[in-house]
């Protein structure tokens, strides 16, 4: 049996485009796709495979040179599922394909340099998918409603990333913003299942709750990232993300986008096929 | 249906002990299982979930101050299948709860080092499996067969190796050592399975086959490499590996073991359940 597909592409559904207003999206809505939670799982495993064969395909081609690369940027509140979204979307992918790294507050040396070097010591290399659960835009983020800097200087990060992005793309990245995007709501039923939960406790923090203070502070903080850095060269996506299936369904989605566009081809041999099973023959 | 199930322990079976000969284990051979490949596959399977389920745990605990991990060192000849287990074995874990690093040749700065310290570099903090595609078993093994260091030096390096995985295995890591074993004929029908398959062209390198005349120097120096570091601490197993589908059952099995006998345990919570219900509740 055919798995429902999407009716619309999310890639055009979801784009943060000119005049974007993020209270307008609808966190429990499933733009494009019609089908339910199992329709969504079966179409989620149905493609499983290609994703992986393109990453391998990604990764042979820079084997002969081809410089691209894929990064991911997973954004959104506490619980908004960004954790999921690698289990379950990228943990279809080879684990040697993959670059992930969990950016959380920003300690020792990383003290020592402008908020985007350490970024940079963590993107993916050519023929690898990255992954960033968290990233610069927490810069522009929790910085902006909590003040951990100075206003003026949060103002001039929005361009200091667009510049940087700009960079990666021009070398041969292939960069997917992602924004999770979860009402209240659904956060607090979240954090009550962990609540609930002995084995989610540890995935509780106190300080979870005092931050909900601030979630139109963080909304408000998201709109104006959004607007000003979502970008030709690197748009941002705001996954609606009440139903986890559907935000995975809708990542792996805009990640096969992205690699299709790539279309990364198995290199041509650069040895004479046949002298070489001669020699292997006589090996 | 239950899956057919190991009959004995590949901890047993496999682990390098006194008297051991690596040319008296035959390749094709699958200790402790009866069952054929399909059986193999089911079972393999069949413990995905739980191989999965003791890595959360495993993380889970580390973040209240558990101090365990586990590091797989994975060797083997050329086309012995070390990318097959990372990306079917390793590749059933969740990507945030693996570090994953496969070593070249040396290069740039890990040269003005000593031959532990790039490794010591990669190593998984607590909570991680990690997982080395190659390591400073190489220091050792190409080292001695094509005299990339004096033989002095390589003898030496024995004693280094224990002394280091002592301290770690002191630190709370479990070193899970795999010799990936297949036969010069094997060897040579996959390196033909890359020159008949255009998609497999990539992974074939003209010098692989340069280097099987030294298979038997290989084999000499797995021989006396594994005698000397197969430690009460960091044992080494000898996974018959003619047959892909065992030996990816095999190390999971040693994956399993070393996770159980660390049983870890998700941590109590470190706050007021009910108090922070309220709170939740008000939010």
């Amino acid at each position: 049996m055919l798995a429902a597909a999407f009716t619309q592409s999310p890639h055009t559904l979801l784009r943060v485009g000119d005049g974007f207003d993020l209270t307008a999206i609808d966190p429990d809505s499933t733009p494009g796709f019609e089908g339910n939670k199992v329709d969504g799982s079966r179409l989620l495993a149905a493609f499983d495979g290609q994703l992986s064969e393109l990453q391998e395909r990604l990764f042979a081609a820079s084997r002969s040179g081809a410089r691209d690369a894929v990064l991911l940027i997973l954004q959104g509140m506490d619980t908004s599922g960004k954790g999921g979204i690698v289990r379950h979307v990228i943990g279809a992918v080879d684990p040697q394909g993959i670059r992930h790294h969990a950016f959380k507050q920003p300690a020792g040396e990383e003290l020592m340099h402008d908020f985007l070097w350490r970024v940079a010591r963590q993107l993916p290399g050519y023929g690898l998918i990255g992954c960033f659960d968290r990233s610069h835009y927490e810069d522009v983020l929790v910085h902006r409603v909590r003040g951990l800097s100075p206003l003026a200087e949060v103002e001039a990060r929005y361009g200091m990333i667009n510049g940087f992005e700009s960079r990666l793309v021009g070398g041969g990245m292939r960069i997917v913003k992602v924004m999770l995007h979860i009402s209240r709501e659904e956060g607090r039923a979240r954090l009550q299942e962990r609540l609930d939960r002995p084995d989610k406790y540890w995935k509780y923090n106190p300080g979870d709750v005092d931050e909900r203070r601030f979630w139109d502070e963080y909304m408000h903080a998201y709109q104006i990232a959004l607007e000003r850095t979502s970008t030709a060269y690197a748009p941002w996506f705001v996954v609606p993300a009440n139903r986890k299936w559907y935000a995975r369904l809708a990542v792996q989605r805009l990640l096969l986008d992205a690699l299709q566009e790539i279309n990364p081809q198995w290199p041509a041999a650069h040895f004479d096929v046949d002298l070489e099973k001669q020699r292997l023959a006589g090996s």
